[in-house]
């Protein structure tokens, strides 16, 4: 009830600041029996680590979790899976002079206003480093479903102004994604997006993007029809990333303009299924999955850290100057990537746990 | 965790269909003392009904409900507020066609999917009168905020291509929406708007739009700052209505072509507090309220259901035709506006619950 | 969170007071494609009833739900059931020189003190009376549970020192206990427990007693290793009901005078599957079901409401005196055993379909 | 929902095994401000450890928690506080035999039938040590309520067929209950006890007992009316703890032979507050606090594990005997009364973090 789990049957509950000393995560509910060891979490967990590539924050941090339990010889072992990562670059004099200052963009302001202080370190409880629970969760709710024959696949669709040209999301694999630091499939585009990544962080700026998730092998009927729609619990999941400040799936905001006529996807015959002939829906209908792959896409907005100063004020109020001296990414979407099929694949493992119980 | 309840501590579980006896709404956890009667109801019921303007679907509902519990000589008691609305204008028989085709947009093949068998007599479960529920339990959010300085308003921003003018959504008031059918306080852009779904109408056809929704007054401090954001819980509360397809707050999409140094607002000292000279964090930062404004969007499909033929295929996969004879709004957006208001005040007095509970 | 739902995958939740217009039931998450009508119901919801015979409460209530949802051409469809009791026969009138006073035994103070005022019409939403809403969904639990092969069987062991003597709980049939209106199968003792209700109430006085539950079929395996133990989910369970204040299962208090060496049941290998010699672990090792017979005892006090004067206080803290004049029952044994039987079935329904759920 | 996680605002999650690499805990809800250092842990954590005396299990766990979040600059900061245990003293050499046998009156064959499997070293996931993470929680608990004016204390009022005598629960004093080892304030009894446990482990057995739990200062109003009710929280969280078979709170069993007029306690005026003048409802009326002492005994079983030959069978089902050779304590119940103390304080601050959330 207090906001740090996520799940029902599948249930992420973290804890951990960026500059303390690490952070714990426990996954409850991971069904017994399926083949669990470090290699399995750290692919996921590189692609999320900061200085990984140049255009990403130069922080250097390991990330390696120690797992304390849920395992057992090899396999989980139906009790809830421990994680703890250590923080290790903590480089908490980077923060010494922002103790007072609020940081636009940031919670500094908000968390004061809730807990009465807040954590000066850094971004506290609200730092993106929570997400690496997240990817590890997460890396562990892809293989569950791998096994379902589902997949997560995310990439970056925009950055800036420049849009990549994807003509079917489902169709794009790992490797494709991996092939580029920027996480873009689109070999042109991508490295228009490098180059604008560069160009912003030597203007001491930032820039936003647009992240594109698809899920495939779906099987129809995951959701629930009223207040638990994949649709919802895929929205909040991903707004609960930090930066995250839209979604849609499908058609999206272009339904605005649409007509019904023109919206509607037609059911037809497939080989092994019925299905529809296109798929504006995103592969939801009435919040339930129809079978065809799911497609939701995130706007995250530009790094609010800025080596540049910024107007703010004090914590009496005072008008001063900010400038952010820690390593920062001058863009979010390329290691977004992850955060983004984490929280698409821990709602889907979620959602398929609780239709086995309901309707075996 | 079966999906029929929303909210923590100000909790509504709602059960029913379209064409059964009726829907039951339990709200629990609203606060003991408030003053309560149907007139507090009835104002948002009548503004969600069917047959309220030309615009809108003609099928008549009283939608008055019966307040089972809860309220004692005038006042909740902190026991769970329970209401009974009656359905009464069921045509069934307008359904009897569709008994084996799967009407494109609607939820009929994924229920099939997902429990074996589907309420043919219409939208069964996924059915938007579910919404009647959550309007009831919406007006009472709306009482308790409304005592604490909060206020939630929606309107419509766009409707197809046409986009309403509105300089500041904290400045629109109740009765400027009221003011047209339509619901968007443009008097220009509302004729337009009207004409563009009479046409539309006519056409047999529906178009989707856009609603805004502004929450003003919210004090800085709501929300949680991992998986229970402010922001998170808006994006799942509206998401779970039906034909929502997109969530955006503050700068929402846009920021994915803004830079850092545009996007941030900067704090400055107010009279009474510490805000920020724009908005474009749409009164959330770290998903925890800043004390600005609330801003947040949502697209909203073309009506599904259409007066003309549509592509489909039978139960057995068999390629027809299907034409919904039904009585069906040709735009949402108008009725829409009242459910979105519900969903961001349930929202909201969930976590002004939570946040007196945790902080005192 | 409130307090006014029961389970997890299969959840109950319940409105209303003794005296306001009925009652409101919601059962969330009954498996898809179970026969349901009325005729479920009603047999348990009879052996609740008021007025069924001379030793309980001469309130006649009818106590007929009307299905509002949830149930489609006969069978349930996976959305919420949703029930409505209409109350009847209201004596409000019987209360009124009660309303500042505290009867001693209720809830009447403890209200006062949590919500700043009462429904002084009867127990309000602390009467007993709820409890026609969890024997409704017990009859849908026992339902489930009865194609799985389990069976939930509920007696009167103890009123007062009149103790049953019954050899083995798991062979007891509702036959049996129906055959006598104390609901107890031993014919010798079920007659003096019936003479000293009758004693007792000649005396405008009440009495408690004991009530044994066996669960007979549970497979072994249901139920999770720590907090939601099913031990632990029993006792809740019961201790939920009105007026009860011990629970224990298999050997219960008397461990405490045990030793290891005789408490601990040998395992044997039997026909059809490992199981244990005898059964002073009451069926749950570990908190998890062995596959034996659950069987687990509850002490319900007696009456609290008396037709002779008790000392009390008034709201302002005077002291003076209390007779209820209601039509109460002079033991609440009889018509407690049903609502046992439903409470132990919930928590089964909901652990079984947890464990589907978690384990396929 | 998978049953690793207790409490609603306040919420208690933990994961680990007894011969894994540890334990870790989450405690979710604790408000922001509240000074907490290690200190405030280990009193608490010394009394549930092993080794502390000659009638306890001999093993030797520091279990000294490292603090991984949660606490900043000395106080808590409204986020999870996350905690780490280190398994360190583990012999798994001692369970190499037990692998393929079911240890009587142990979890093994109930966790083979749940998961397919189980963790043979040792109790695994259903080990009494997991309890060192509640009483870690429990002891943070305690501070939040001693800031209240509450005070929860536990001792051992029964071992065997010695039975303390205790006159006024609620006078009962840590520094008393501490005084013996055997955690009983009655001096003479306390003597009698640890002999019969010495007694006891001479000849290779165990011996059971009662634990009874006294809570003070508890304001009236506390609970909920309906589910869950401060009584069901209260035997859900006690029969959580391993061994545990039996709750009673107030009169308990006893009023299977009350009368109504001897059993209610008449409302009196007291100094400061409206109160009862005996407490045979053990400070619960209705299921809500009524600001007389809370008052609860729980049985606890002779330990299963022992030294001498039991009958049992393999996991293939053939007979055979098996003597537990690990360091276990001959009676559980010195250990036991402060996790049923962290217990009792769980739920009385969920419970006032519920209530101040709900009615301000």
């Amino acid at each position: 009830m207090p906001g740090n789990s996520f799940g029902e049957m599948f249930r992420l509950t973290t804890a951990g600041v960026s500059h303390g000393p690490g952070y714990l995560a426990i996954i409850d509910g991971c069904p017994p029996g399926l083949p669990l060891c470090l290699d399995d979490l750290m692919p996921d967990l590189r692609r999320r680590r900061p200085g990984q590539s140049k255009i990403v924050s130069q922080r250097q941090e390991e990330d390696v979790p120690e797992i304390i339990s849920g395992v057992f010889e090899g396999k989980t072992d139906g009790t809830p899976i421990g994680l703890l990562f250590r923080n290790q670059d903590q480089r908490s004099q980077d923060y010494a002079d922002i103790k007072d200052k609020y940081r636009p963009g940031h919670a500094d302001f908000t968390f004061d206003a809730k807990y009465g202080f807040r954590d000066y370190r850094g971004g506290g409880r609200s730092s993106a480093r929570e997400t690496l629970c997240r990817v590890a969760a997460g890396a562990i709710a892809k293989k569950i479903l791998s096994a379902q024959g589902i997949r997560v696949i995310g990439y970056v669709k925009q950055i800036g102004p420049i849009i990549a040209d994807i003509a079917d999301p489902s169709a794009v694999t790992l490797e494709q994604v991996e092939a580029t630091p920027v996480r873009c499939q689109d070999p042109v585009k991508s490295q228009e997006m490098i180059a604008l990544i560069e160009e912003v962080r030597k203007d001491q700026d930032s820039i936003g993007g647009i992240c594109e998730l698809a899920a495939t092998g779906v099987p129809a009927g995951l959701g629930e029809p009223v207040f638990d729609k994949l649709k919802a619990d895929l929205a909040k999941a991903l707004l609960s990333l930090p930066a995250v400040m839209a979604f849609e799936y499908g058609a999206g905001f272009s339904v605005a303009t649409s007509r019904g006529s023109a919206n509607n996807d037609a059911f037809i015959k497939k080989p092994d299924r019925i299905g529809t002939e296109t798929n504006r829906h995103g592969g939801l209908l009435g919040g339930i999955s129809s079978g065809e792959p799911i497609v939701c896409r995130v706007a995250v907005k530009p790094t609010s850290s800025l080596p540049r100063p910024q107007r703010t004020v004090t914590r009496a109020g005072e008008a001063t100057e900010i400038a952010t001296k820690g390593r920062h990414d001058p863009c979010l979407l390329p290691r977004f990537v992850v955060m983004g099929e984490a929280m698409v694949a821990l709602v889907l493992v979620d959602h398929w746990l609780r239709r086995r119980g309901q309707c075996g």
